[in-house]
């Protein structure tokens, strides 16, 4: 029987400051928006990138894809979904799906594959024990 | 008779406000390099968005995807080759290698793939022919 | 009898993006958190700039000015208040303080003045009168 | 005799990232352009942020203030002008003026204080000799 995953959800708004002469947000920031809801899953699994670095982890990204099927306008409400495409030892691929909350229109679907890394040596490393434990109900 | 194809290269410096807490390029801000270096390129080419703009033509983007190989750091002097990875009726894939300059360690490569618009009806529509030509000596 | 003026108050988390090389928040960065303030005011009071767009009135920002107390770090949970400080025919002046949520640490203070701008003739105009209503209880 | 300052002048182009829905330069950028005209000075007097990090140092910004008088549009191309306007023993004020140097219309003019301050204790601390005296042909 297939359980399907836990996807991480979450709403904000474009500002003002996102979008570009085109009237669109930027298609740069759709990036800071995976970052954004990354950032808020890490907090909703109880942990933040500075208690990581704390341990000497950093989460350097390797490789980043986004694929832009409608624009985001001022002041739209996106809803972005997060779910864990790929859980490695040392690395792991959160896929993104952004959809206008309103409409319900998907707007863009993308990726971000991150590795854990030693803040010593720069070398690739496993991804802590509990960490994987938190991130595998979030797996595809 | 192989002829390779032209690339088209830029050098800037990475600023301060480029960077983020790990003292590395910002992951998101090298498709913000991307793009001004496509800029500079129209530039060379003799054009800008500007004057396909009011020619009611558009060229959002699709498509992008970067790989990081290793940071850059502020004040950094990048090197970024443009090739045109891909060239069809309505759409261009280009491939972008960015390199210190001062060490020639390959920090990043990446592409991105625009399609031409119309403006009014938002629709895929052809790359103006004067366009295409003056991008075919950059074709891989 | 002094009656003290509303302040709209609202709450957001740095991000990642935010910081610099310096592991602190770019200072350019507290310009945007004002307007994204704004911009929640705004909608708190029914409208948003696309609305005003729309009667033909832009609001471009005339003079902006920060002071940087305390640095504010990736993940701090920040306090903005915005208040009226001054409210002109033509023009209005948005005061804001930026507090840490947590320790309550005062972190920065400034201010932006907007004018009410024609959109065709971009020459300042009257800020409407239902939009100066709303305002009110928020001057100083 | 009034022997008069130096000021230190460099251009570039407005990008597309710069810009916003209203189809002119975000307000905000210009504190990226004023720091990255800042970063060029220092260059160009022979040293970077690096390089005063290193010897234990940062310059975070205290205050910073910008008026706007016109719109920057994407692909201008801006010069702007550097000149140190207060030299004291811990700060230094530099003032900026913007001007499009195809009409040389002024677009915008702002200051930006710094203070030395101590990486260890955080404390302001005198600005090392050797740069005070490069910054002096630069006073007003």
């Amino acid at each position: 029987m297939l359980v399907p995953a836990a996807a991480f959800k979450t709403s904000f708004r474009v500002t003002w400051a996102d979008t570009d002469a085109a009237q669109v947000v930027h298609y740069s920031n759709y990036f800071r928006f995976f970052e954004k809801v990354e950032e808020e899953f890490y907090r909703h699994l109880g942990f933040t990138f500075t208690d990581t670095a704390k341990r000497g982890l950093w989460f350097p990204r390797v490789e980043s894809f986004c694929q832009y099927k409608k624009p985001a306008r001022f002041n739209d409400l996106l809803e972005v979904e997060l779910t864990v495409d790929e859980l490695k030892e040392k690395s792991v691929k959160y896929a993104f799906r952004v959809t206008n909350k309103e409409t319900t229109d998907l707007l863009a679907n993308g990726y971000v594959i991150l590795v854990a890394a030693d803040k010593q040596t720069a070398k690739a490393t496993q991804i802590p024990r509990n960490i994987v434990e938190k991130l595998k109900p979030f797996c595809k």
